[in-house]
């Protein structure tokens, strides 16, 4: 049926059975394409029906629809001229997991992040109205997303402005416990607003009061009653924001929605369509465990079995066994995670820990700032975030914990790029955002083993540090071998007078091969592990800069204001000229999508691509000298 | 009678008419002191009964009081041990115009930047928790802090993990219109809760068939109604988010703010006391004009007169009045603020095109998101935020405006250090955090007319551009000589080929200072205006590169990765190595308290302090030569 039909347009003409089979349709094309890819499978199954009564209701491009986080696109994707393509999801060069202007005029903003579309969808009719059209903005979040406070700052500037503006709410129930579960179960607590409580109390006694005049009254008054509960759990929340609450509407009923859509899209002012869905819905694995079904690496479609890693353990599972057995031995530690207790590695400690883990929604702000104030009253936080996430608490980073020095550990995962995930998710900022703030320290572990033992520093250092490693597994190393360290002290691994690598973390081992490599050419070149971006190891690099006449840096990371920049300033510093320095890391542009191989291949930050950059200078010497 | 008591412990024995006295005493002496010191007056004028009552209920340091932002602490400082030196208000060295935990136990932890304080009581209380002590943790928080979504994540958070908890809400109406605005016109508003206005239809319909029996029945349906608004108006909000609402309360009656803390106190479970306070109270001219006094550089106590700038525009004006005279030309031009109208010099532009501006509250986040949006459908949107401010807002971008390359232009008010209102507002991390983002401008304007120049420039880019600017006056230079400048085009001010300097923004007028003292004692020095962080005028700077045997950056900024990195970073490319760098900043630490020019002596940001390091190395190189 997507091959007979032009989409999104022919939408509008279809019976809701055609819809219905095209809905299948898309769910099996979905199915077998994350089963090969890897991708956001349980998001972009709950969203089949919404998504194809949003493109049946409204004319997009013409219509602005903006998808939060931008993970559930799938579906858009496919109806808005890309199913073709679809099969080249997520791989260099292909379709992108997540909205792409360059890729479709329908993908209104690229998102990525979460808890943006509101304010993104607010611009966008803001502008709409100062320039005299009349197109419909529409942003689609999840309740997850709600938690975010960027969400809360657009709803209560949009309930401001009054402007005409949709907001559909995606309500899996999934990661909005705090919130949604204090709404839900409000008129059962005892926690009553007392004059609530004095309300019903009042109720009460009237009820009581009223002489029996027949089953008429009471039916009015079982109605009332109805009614403010309703009231209560279904979005008055959004009311007072200024926002018309119209639902809950079932997200799978295909009729349903397109006649709320349409009713939506006739009202004046900013509206929010709260809409039920099942994340998963209709492949019964996702269904039955929507978390692991999120984002997966890919799985056998007739089983739903997903793949066990076999081999070295990844860094996220080495920190999160580490941080178990660590926190068995000292009380004061506690972990913070922003909705990514499996991702982050935390769902151990989360088990052994109940009362010394907070998962606090997606605010990866308030996890930092909270984590100020329980390292202030004496517990030793661990924060939790990937390295692009971690860029939505720079602030709190600075003012709430470096200014006061807190001892407040960030683990920060997903550091250099990660992949498939592209450029709204590469973790290759944070050395440079990180690297100013004084007083903390920053460590990159050069394999799992060193992680271990950094975050064992970490824990004993009375003041902020920031340990970043990488997506993926380690190299396998013995975890048993502990060399100890300390803070700010570099690791020679390799000496030798013609070059020295100042490698950062796995990069450290490319660098041995490329020294490796580059000794079979006569070339002998050392290899120093960093480890501490912040302090540097200051006398072990001016040693080496002072022997050799070149010095390589190498980070999984940008180049402008990162380790190697550290390292030019130091040698500024210093007054020492006489050494040429190569840095090598990403240039200034965003790093496309492609698998992490892929991308250290084509930015050089292979073995091969060391040896080039230190055997090349070589080269050019000695043809200099002819 | 702050002189004869023991303060403040002895606020538990005082009578309230004590009280009311010793609160004259204490407004007089915010006001003396203010006139001449200058600070945040009305702000602290609101909250005198307060904080009285605060201290006489709670006993600080064991209970914890974070005041949120902090520039209303001054009362709390005052009686807390600190008014016999409350004269040196904001000097070096003297009393911080914020908490500051160096200053005394009783500042729980260092505020500065809105909305942190739930964040850091939920933490602080969760540290109790798990420690098994059991002091009182209080948070006070503004009405125009809770429009931040940092204080949203929290309640969210808080009210979730149910710990025992009291917000304070310091509701004195100046910046919460959209909140709590949307909040008390509900009931008037004909945009309702379908259920809402049902229930009420139901209500009118039951009342009307209810049999007279007499007026009891009808006093009990006024109390219905009655409880029903007085629910809606009155926080429902906070109880949604699972805290006990109590208030409002008089926030000037010291007996009722006593008893109500009191009775919070006792409550379990996180509590929300929503206090009203007059901003400005006590002083007719504060009271009159809150806004113009809330933040003040000294004023004539008798008659409330602020002082008039005299002499040459501050950059802020110059910023304001070229957006107007650009706005009246290009109707695409939007302006956008969090909550600092007057502070960003944009009240002239919000009068002249109300419908193009937009003051979102302090929420700087959603600002930029929103600007990110406003661009995409076409509009130029100018977003108006201090530098120390605008790194809430790191995340939004580089992930919603830069990422996608759109044209938003950063107007970066108070740029560099801000003098006395110390380490938290120095805005001396911009160039260092935004110069990482591909694709991003970066400018800095040596003097007002620059600013101007590059404003209108910026505006014709179809790029984000960021310009930044520092508090205070410009240098007076004429404005009406214009003198064109491309994208990444630095001036040459001067030739010299002892030396070459590389001075930002009005670091180049102290340059050409310093060159002249250089010229008397025989050393020729060239000064280039960079005017350009991103991109780097590569060209002009490698070519002097080559040319002098030494070159010094000059930037009122921090050195790790400013300015004078990628100028490194630059030479380090292109192979230069024989050239000096020397590069003048601040040092990798917090800058203390002190006024501007106090700051830039002491860090050698003056004209003698380029002179000495541009001598000083010719000094050290004759000596050598001995």
């Amino acid at each position: 049926m997507l091959a007979d039909r032009k989409l999104p347009e022919d939408l509008k003409k279809m019976s809701y059975t055609e819809l219905e089979d095209l809905a299948a349709e898309i769910r099996n094309l979905l199915i077998e394409t994350v089963a090969k890819r890897g991708g956001h499978l349980a998001p972009n199954l709950g969203v089949v029906e919404l998504t194809l009564a949003l493109h049946k209701v409204f004319n997009s491009p013409e219509d602005k629809i903006i998808w939060d986080v931008g993970h559930q696109s799938y579906v858009h994707k496919i109806v808005t001229g890309r199913w073709q393509d679809f099969h080249t999801l997520r791989q260099r060069g292909g379709i992108s997991g997540f909205p792409k202007p360059e890729e479709s005029p329908h993908d209104v903003f690229a998102t990525g992040h979460s808890s943006t579309s509101i304010s993104v969808a607010l611009g966008l009719a803001k502008a709409r109205d100062l320039r005299g059209e009349d197109y419909k903005v529409v942003a689609v979040i999840g309740d997850g997303s709600l938690t975010g406070g960027l969400a809360f700052e657009a709803l209560n500037n949009a309930g401001h402005l009054k402007t005409n503006l949709i907001v559909v709410l995606n309500d899996n129930e999934m990661s909005i416990a705090p919130n949604v579960g204090a709404l839900s179960t409000y008129l059962s607590q005892a926690r009553l607003n007392p004059t609530l409580y004095k309300f019903r109390a009042d109720l009460e006694q009237f009820i009581q009061k009223i002489p029996k005049v027949g089953e008429t009254t009471f039916r009015y008054l079982d109605k009332i009653k109805d009614s403010l509960k309703y009231m209560v759990i279904s979005g008055i929340l959004f009311e007072e924001l200024g926002f018309t609450y119209i639902g809950p509407v079932d997200g799978h009923n295909l009729r349903q929605l397109t006649q709320t859509l349409t009713d939506a899209a006739h009202r004046q002012g900013p509206v929010l369509i709260h809409v039920r869905t099942k994340k998963g819905k209709g492949y019964p694995p996702a269904e039955k465990d929507p978390i692991r079904f999120h984002g997966v690496p890919g799985f056998e479609v007739s089983t739903g079995k997903l793949p066990n890693h076999s081999g070295p353990p990844t860094y996220t599972e080495v920190f999160g066994a580490t941080l178990v057995k660590a926190a068995a031995e000292d009380e004061r530690i506690v972990a913070i995670t922003a909705a990514m207790t499996e991702g982050t590695g935390l769902r151990q400690f989360s088990q052994a820990f109940p009362a010394r883990f907070f998962d606090v929604g997606i605010a990866e702000g308030h996890a930092v700032t909270m984590a100020g104030g329980l390292a202030r009253a004496g517990m030793k936080p661990v924060v939790a975030i990937y390295s692009t996430f971690l860029q939505r608490a720079f602030d709190q980073i600075l003012h709430d914990v470096c200014l006061q020095s807190l001892p407040v550990v960030f683990a920060i995962d997903r550091a250099g790029v990660v992949g498939e995930d592209g450029p709204t998710h590469h973790g290759v900022f944070d050395l440079a955002y990180l690297r100013m703030m004084p007083g903390l320290t920053i460590m990159v572990p050069k394999d799992e083993n060193e992680l271990r033992q950094m975050l064992l520093l970490a824990l004993k250092m009375d003041k902020p540090v920031a340990i970043r490693y990488p997506r993926g597994q380690g190299t396998g190393g013995s975890l048993s071998t502990v060399q100890a360290f300390k803070s700010g002290e570099a690791e020679v691994l390799r000496e030798g007078d013609d070059a020295a690598i100042l490698a950062l973390g796995p990069m450290v081992h490319k660098a041995m091969t490329a020294a490796d490599l580059l000794k079979n050419i006569g070339i002998h070149c050392a290899v120093i592990n960093a480890r501490f971006v912040k302090p540097l190891d200051q006398q072990t690099i001016l040693d080496w800069a002072r022997r050799v006449p070149h010095l390589i840096t190498v980070e999984d990371h940008v180049l402008t204001g990162g380790f190697g920049s550290a390292v030019l300033e130091l040698l500024a510093e210093a007054g020492i000229q006489h050494v040429q320095i190569t840095r090598l890391g990403y240039p200034d542009q965003f790093i496309e999508t492609a698998t992490i191989p892929e991308l250290h291949e084509l930015y050089g930050l292979t073995a091969e691509g060391i040896f080039r950059s230190v055997a090349g200078r070589r080269l050019t010497l000695a043809s200099g000298k002819k």
